[in-house]
């Protein structure tokens, strides 16, 4: 062993483990496979022509402004650009002082880390709903933090331990996944720091409802101690006339969350990196002075790059333009499914098909021979976790991978250990993809029908 | 009291304190009086025309290989042209692997933050040379470090707590300044996990020497819990056939150590936010761990605008160039300084020069009336710590600021509270600004020679 490898371990990292991510087993398999890889949430296109023009304007403009040090709370066009579209569109009742309620981050995940690691100490407790996006137990981990997983009930009926749906091909939509208010209600205590939600949910694709977050702001109401975290990343992405809340417009609540958002997933230029967090002065004073020890700023072209997208994009009315541009998708990608013996959730919002596999003919849960090939191989990258080698949810999607050319992210990645039976039956597709690659996708699917 | 700011605040921000940064001072105070600001490091002029290019085309590309996600341990591209970089030119005797010994970061900020959290555990010592990068003391709190601090000896024989240079107008150097080895010795103990070094240095300007780098590999050989952080975001910035060495290409040292780097510093783009780590596997692996949950990602664009950039720098023979381009700068600053009453101590690297002030004509230790009356004005963004008031490098900044708009920074920012009376008639100018500017900036403290 190299001396290096000898260091000691601090806590926070032990707490990640030493599991391999689900992304590096399925990103080089599906690499080798030449499969469609459909695990992996970036969009496959080139970002619209504005969009592009706007980082251009910006990496060309040499001037400091826009290529040195930006301040660690952000540019200050960005600032404006937020302050002024966020208080029209999701905080009315709020002043959104642009220097005083908004920060830029490196993206949502640097938004995530940074909102978790200025509110939890060590030993603190975070609570997630399962299935969750798999980023925040290792952040949740890294800050400290002790993850309290509460699963989404599924209106059917589920066999004992497993999410399973009832019918063959039956048509389900995220709409019937609900809080588990009992079991929310029994985690959190004195040692609760935060409350994670996440609308349009990644990887479910449900959107809470008004009555569901005034349901969780009556039960946050009596724990001062806790603050929401709501991740709305999606939350241009909405279908079939949904609306999308922000917790902290409710009565009150603006105080008690933070909301986070990213330029990556409105403009499909998730590389971009810039995020941004909204909430009350004492939390982003916070916020920032950490900032400033943990990246000091972000990418300060990048940051022009997207004010002037935020902007623009009120002019466009870009953004219900986007909803039904993902919508056409979504619908493309739940008829492949539903059509091909598996049985889609149908999602209300995001980017992400859940579906089941559990009446696909010809699959058996087994790790698949090939699949052991392509250890002995050593793909370049791949990591396979042993403990998934029995999982139905992992051994579906290697056998999709070889089987179809189609890669989709095994469900039980998005729990944590304790739960991981209740994905036993379930797998997510992105569908941010181009057309052709769905329509593509739709063709490699229909072979599960013939056979 | 709003309830947010109620909520309980973990023990790694506690550790930072309150105490405003230095920054939150001088930057809006410089604003105010439109006065030259030498305070901050960040290059005032357009970066090369071959740089903006770079960025350019980068911009300019749609494909998801540049708008999307990069991978968490960097752009391939880039990857590999650290990798070809930095074997030939720092670490001849490493075969450096783009997979496995190279990590980018968001910027070296992000770089130091990263390294630490993954290898302070709280309650750790991690020891620093001072004057030292007043980013670095927050960075440890927040990784739950405990400062120790060493500082450098100067080898003129300072008044009791005071670091004086002897005579007016003399022209120093800081190769002058020394590691206090005894002291060095001293703080190093079990719980030692990093131990910091800078070189360039900022903002001294010390090079540190291969017999220098030598006895450290030999005091740190015993101790094989402490791994080397070392900041070589200079590197290219070296004067008077100064020498640049990393820590890591001593024999043994690479194991032991790892490196930092920075685009931001190199291609006059402090904005970009590009860094990078060079080090041992195993490091490198758990740094990666942790940033796929602290940032997941680097901003892929400017990553591939840097890959080209040092691609294209060696073609170019830039680096030596740089290094003739500051030097002219330095040169400029450390005459005007030294012609004006101002003890300069002339830097062998980097971009700054700190000076002494003892020998100001009319220059009396009081908090100036004028910074009151600007308090009261509530000058935007202006936050002035109250335990600085009787400071007298604090306050020769805010003299000066106001005498002759020209703004510096206190030395006493880099230090630890037990040690700020170390600096106490010290400054630091920064040099990375216009010739024109560099002028004007003479012509004003020319006034001094006057009074």
């Amino acid at each position: 062993m190299s001396s290096s490898a000898m260091v000691s371990v601090p806590r926070r990292l032990a707490a990640l483990g030493n599991k391999p991510s689900v992304w590096l087993e399925f990103t080089p398999l599906a690499a080798a496979l030449r499969a469609i890889n459909l695990g992996q949430g970036f969009p496959d296109w080139e970002p619209p022509e504005w969009v592009v023009a706007a980082a251009t304007r910006a990496a060309t403009d040499a001037a400091p402004e826009t290529q040195q040090y930006a301040r660690s709370r952000g540019h200050p066009r960005l600032l404006r650009a937020i302050a002024d579209l966020y208080r029209r569109v999701r905080f009315p009742k709020q002043r959104l002082d642009p220097n005083k309620n908004v920060l830029v981050t490196n993206g949502a995940s640097g938004a995530l880390y940074l909102t978790l690691s200025c509110l939890v100490d060590e030993g603190d407790e975070v609570v997630v709903f399962e299935p969750t996006f798999d980023i925040y137990l290792g952040a949740i981990r890294l800050a400290g933090g002790i993850p309290r997983c509460v699963p989404f009930k599924w209106k059917g009926t589920p066999r004992e331990g497993v999410t399973s749906l009832a019918t063959p091909n039956e048509l389900t939509s995220a709409a019937d996944w609900s809080i588990d208010w009992d079991a929310l209600c029994q985690v959190l205590g004195p040692r609760t720091r935060v409350l994670m939600i996440n609308t349009p949910h990644n990887p479910l694709g449900k959107v809470l409802t008004r009555t569901e977050l005034e349901r969780l702001a009556e039960i946050i109401r009596p724990h001062p101690q806790v603050t929401v975290l709501s991740d709305e990343v999606y939350e241009h992405i909405l279908f079939d006339g949904c609306e999308h809340i922000s917790f902290g417009s409710l009565e009150g609540m603006f105080e008690r969350s933070v909301s986070i958002f990213s330029a990556g997933k409105t403009f499909s230029v998730t590389g971009w990196k810039i995020g941004w967090i909204i909430g009350p002065e004492s939390h982003i004073q916070r916020f920032h002075n950490a900032q400033q020890f943990i990246v000091f700023s972000v990418c300060t072209p990048m940051q022009a790059a997207v004010a002037e997208c935020l902007e623009e994009a009120q002019r466009r009315h870009y953004f219900s333009e986007l909803a039904s541009f993902y919508q056409r998708r979504r619908d493309q990608l739940v008829d492949a499914l539903f059509q091909s013996h598996l049985g889609p959730i149908v999602p209300q919002g995001g980017y992400f098909v859940v579906a089941s596999f559990e009446h696909v003919p010809r699959f058996v849960n087994r790790f698949p021979e090939a699949m052991t090939e392509m250890e002995a191989l050593a793909v370049p990258g791949l990591e396979i976790d042993d403990a998934t080698r029995d999982r139905a949810d992992y051994n579906f999607a290697r056998w999709l991978s070889f089987e179809c050319g189609i890669t989709p992210i095994p469900l039980s990645a998005f729990y944590c250990a304790d739960h991981a039976n209740r994905a036993d039956a379930l797998v997510r597709f992105a569908f941010c993809k181009q057309e052709q690659v769905l329509e593509e996708a739709s063709r490699r699917l229909h072979q599960l029908q013939r056979r």
